[in-house]
């Protein structure tokens, strides 16, 4: 079906000739491209919704870059948006939400969404997977529960999420109501995706790292296991939990293909506790990427060399910083296609 | 020579009856008698550079909380600051430094800072003493090489420190003589907190996780090594590095007594790779502070069943929020004493 299926069939498990490569903030700041197309909408939110521009800048990657999937662009805050949070998106600062989870009422008030709430988001899945044509495959992505009620209830970004987990600490029956209505909602929204035509999906809980490890099982992976178990039967699902080195072990016995990891876990050791029976995703530190093409080469030599060639999936730790020179970017991802 | 000399003890592996606690951030914003004292401040800088008001806001906890050991109330960017580095400390948002390291003639500019610069801390330390009256020992800290030069090249705090980062990839002939700039300075500040009185001395890496295992030990382990070999002759060393947690078998070879714990490490893993020649402190979630008393409780019994009464030293995995409630704080600390 597709021209190039390696990443699909790399996250099953089946036998791949090379190792694929996807990059995380692949559509964005990198390329001049984007920028061009994100200046023909008033702001992010407009931009995000408007499914002719999220579908340019979803393909521009697979043009410019070579990757080996696309992945459709949006943000992660557009279910508490449909759930009844507007927000905006700040220049440099990030996203600010007009009003707050706080209480019980706040909660009963929030709507679970379906996918209908998200329809540009389905639009811009179909307009890309037209403009593919088959290329590479499309990846659909949801934040996971607590990184949106980790927001939902700080109202921005924070280093310390102080205030969302104090909820898991005095509220803990009305944070299990909350991210239940989370997790409905994007069980929702994800079918809707794999109904437009993605074909991956990735779970991205940005926010793992600041929880132990018994409420990061209670309040985070119970909720991402019950959205696997709902998707993984239609496509495969990515579980990327960033820093949450604690959780090798408890992840590997989610209802998914492939596990992301950050460039702080060890990939020999991963593959240890989490075992053959996943694939493996990442985990180049974004910076590695402001570094000359010898060090880039390296670096991918030694992922590959670590990770092995298959049940693997080339990508970073995290998300492609703005500064960061498409050039190496592309030449990073020529490193990896050509071993 | 010391009416509670339990956390020495407890430094140095010698027995001891119970548990000894102190908290990160115990001087500070929990405290009315903290926010009163530095409201006699013009700002956050003057308040530094003030002793008397840095040895009241020292002594406070132990009066207060019952803590057993008092901290010297200063900030990590003190170093910076002598070394050629002015910032301010701009409220809800954190430092700003009016000029940035970045280039070689930046490094070259700044000069290597003498105990003599910092003597506003001496001064604090020796009046804190005296107020201490030999209640509990007083620890003198610094912040690690790695965490104040990411401060000097981004000039404030961030998410990722990808500016710090790229400085290693791109200049790291130049990264080396600036942290080792640092550590001089660092070494210089410590000798002088131990004339001046301090006791023990902890160092705060507090942007340790946001580097690979390889960095870290590169461009951070080499310079905190170097700072506790040059102070652990003196006095137990303490290394906190905050989400380092795939660098503990690493800090085993430290020469320090005491490894720092955050609340992501579970501690009998940890003392199985650490093993027993090191005390270990930590490690409970600040947040859990916003719990009810039989929370608190349970936490303070667990910590002690996990880490062990010996070679332990009780503490939080990060410093206290200001929001938490100074009552909670009092009963943790009394939990812990009482076990």
């Amino acid at each position: 079906m597709y021209k190039n299926d390696l990443i699909l069939r790399a996250a099953k498990g089946e036998k791949v000739e090379r190792v694929p490569i996807w990059l995380m903030r692949q559509a964005g700041r990198i390329l001049p491209e984007y920028k061009a197309t994100r200046a023909r909408a008033k702001n992010f939110i407009e931009f995000v919704k408007n499914p002719e521009l999220a579908a340019e800048v979803t393909i521009q990657p697979v043009d410019i870059l070579g990757v080996d999937a696309a992945i459709i662009f949006s943000d992660i805050l557009v279910i508490p948006e449909a759930m009844g949070l507007p927000y905006q998106m700040i220049e440099a600062k990030g996203p600010n939400f007009e009003k707050t989870i706080q209480s019980k009422k706040d909660i009963d008030d929030l709507r679970i969404a379906e996918a209908g709430d998200l329809d540009y988001v389905m639009q811009a899945i179909k307009l890309a997977k037209k403009d593919l044509n088959n290329r590479v495959p499309l990846i659909g992505f949801a934040g996971a529960p607590w990184t949106l009620m980790a927001y939902m209830i700080e109202g921005s970004g924070s280093k310390t999420f102080s205030q969302a987990k104090k909820f898991f600490y005095q509220e803990p029956t009305l944070a299990h109501q909350l991210l239940e209505k989370i997790t409905q909602s994007t069980i929702n929204y994800l079918k809707g995706q794999v109904a437009a035509g993605a074909d991956m999906i990735q779970l991205f809980d940005s926010w793992a790292g600041v929880l132990g490890h018994d409420q990061y099982l209670e309040f985070s992976l119970k909720y991402i296991s019950k959205i696997c178990d709902a998707i993984e039967p239609l496509v495969p699902v990515t579980v990327f939990a960033k820093d949450a080195h604690f959780a090798l072990a408890d992840m590997a016995k989610l209802n998914c293909n492939t596990i992301g990891l950050d460039w702080t876990i060890n990939p020999q050791d991963a593959r240890i506790i989490i075992g053959n029976g996943k694939t493996l995703q990442g985990n180049a530190d974004p910076c590695m990427l402001y570094a000359d093409e010898k060090t880039i080469e390296a670096t991918a030599r030694k992922m590959v060399a670590d990770f092995g060639k298959q049940r693997y999936i080339a990508n970073l730790g995290h998300g492609l910083y703005p500064d960061i020179d498409k050039n190496k970017v592309k030449f990073f991802v020529d490193c990896i296609k050509g071993l």
